[in-house]
């Protein structure tokens, strides 16, 4: 745009309005407390504890965090679903573990058959496609699919309170990554849209995939090989690769983000003085969602929940802290 | 910073002066034309083919394309000065290839070791130590190697037409990230600062890395392991799973960027038709730099070149088409 011109609509468009109370969906609790203590000591030009936008990276757990992960994974229901709707064109699966049971919709069915079923679930709905038939394949299924308990499209399953949370961070000019175990090409399909992280801001596992002219058109394959699991050590190692910056701020939900969270909140030396935040999402609310911790299969929070204490870290009690769970829908 | 506050600072240093002519390094030339001609056309608020500041991913090769790759490409360099540093801690190396003709700063000696040989050059300068061990060492390198014929630090061997390139890209929002087959822990040591590329836009190559607690300190290690080279039919890979976007517009200089130049500018179908540009860096001055192309190991520009026509690329000829090569030093 003319420079001319963007100096006249600023002009025009400021106005002398104080910006709006930054997360409205959170109680006035301790853990907003901290954020907003955090966010202003850091991104404040007069705080002597002041960092540089370019180092304001805020790293963020999906699974739990950003959006619900009950009964099952969401991308596991997106892989079961996606094997039910192949089954025609395989024959052979109806009466093949773990396919079997995909097909009946039988969840204990297909964790019966261990690290290996799930494996084979995932090559059958996640490989040897292009990366375009893949990620059509996940928007349609964000379109049509309905989470069997909620009724809701399971991008409406998203946490409002934590929309506001990246909002906020971006408004303070943080650089919000997603750092997760899920897919990153599943992922990505919806995290501009649904949360406004942009794809390039999406760090997640992976598999293999190749580049191939094919009749003239430059295409991406995805295959089963080489997987990489983004989750637990594997996070502070996918930022080192990814990010190439330590974060300022992370936020997850269970012990799969412990070592991302001592990544970026513990001290290197005497002389790492700059403020980090770390945050863990308690699911506490039975009512509105689930309640888990400990005992859980799916977002197992233990070992970092014990450490919080300790490390300074801000523990987002979901009962307590939040006046909604899920955006209200339009 | 206090919105009220933004406001009046935009008023008063906003001024009705016409922003300076892009890229001054550049002669009127073809590829001038071209170039301002594309961002314009995808920029312009009410071009036809405006396109969203979201999608505007420019992707850059590093070596021959943002700074200088002659006689050898300049991370060689680094790890055969860091194996000549490190000799006294490894005495046996003084008698086995291909440390040996490294010591003695015998490149050719190395060479002659064949691939094997750079993978233990590389092991010994790159692997088996921390990350922070491995960016001081590159930090320590830039500030003090010189050049073996020029005589200047290696930082100072970018082209300053291209920065005024990533300068220029960067005014019109787009976001600019380098793709290249150096290593991308090597390139994040220099990038921000020399191109204004953050780390977390820098695509590379790679070995795997784990994370480990150091006496109570969150640790990575770089592990001789699982490289990954982003080079030739890597690079659209790369960019699948570290970006998640197709560029808008690719620059390369040799035949290591076909497949990233395919990528970005063939369309996927007739029905896409969002102008894309390809760009390629022809060394062509013998006198202010080097001249080569289809016959050179490093560097070799043979089929992208003889595809450039029929796809619609830009051929930039340094010798016709900049002003100056290097920043002058200030």
């Amino acid at each position: 745009m003319n420079r001319l011109l963007q100096c006249l609509l600023a002009v025009f468009f400021c106005s002398p309005a104080i910006a709006a109370e930054p997360l409205p969906s959170w109680n006035d609790s301790p853990s907003r407390k901290a954020i907003v203590d955090f966010v202003e000591r850091v991104a404040n030009q007069d705080s002597p504890d002041h960092v540089a936008a370019s180092q304001r990276i805020a790293t963020f757990d999906n699974d739990g965090t950003l959006w619900s992960e009950q009964p099952v994974y969401f991308q596991l229901s997106f892989a079961i679903d996606r094997v039910k709707s192949m089954a025609s064109e395989n024959p052979q699966w109806i009466s093949t573990e773990p396919f079997k049971s995909a097909i009946a919709g039988d969840i204990q069915g297909v964790m019966a058959s261990g690290k290996e079923g799930l494996v084979q679930i995932f090559a059958a709905s996640h490989a040897n496609m292009t990366a375009d038939e893949f990620s059509d394949s996940v928007r349609h299924w964000l379109e049509t699919a309905k989470h069997p308990q909620t009724g809701k499209r399971y991008h409406e399953m998203v946490y409002q309170p934590m929309l506001e949370l990246l909002e906020y961070l971006r408004e303070n000019d943080f650089k919000t990554f997603i750092v997760s175990g899920g897919g990153v090409d599943f992922m990505r399909v919806f995290a501009e849209q649904t949360y406004g992280i942009p794809p390039e801001q999406v760090v997640g596992s992976s598999v293999a995939a190749k580049f191939e002219m094919v009749e003239g058109v430059p295409t991406i394959v995805k295959l089963a090989q080489n997987p990489f699991v983004d989750d637990k050590e594997g996070k502070p190692v996918a930022i080192y690769q990814h990010i190439g910056r330590r974060p300022l701020l992370a936020g997850g939900n269970s012990d799969g983000d412990l070592q991302m969270l001592q990544y970026t909140t513990i001290p290197r030396d005497q002389a790492d003085t700059t403020p980090r935040l770390g945050l863990i999402v308690h699911h506490t609310d039975a009512e509105r969602e689930w309640a888990y911790d400990r005992e859980s299969h799916i977002g197992k929070l233990n070992e970092a929940w014990s450490q919080a204490n300790q490390r300074g870290w801000v523990v987002v009690d979901m009962k307590r802290d939040w006046k909604q769970i899920h955006p209200v829908r339009k």
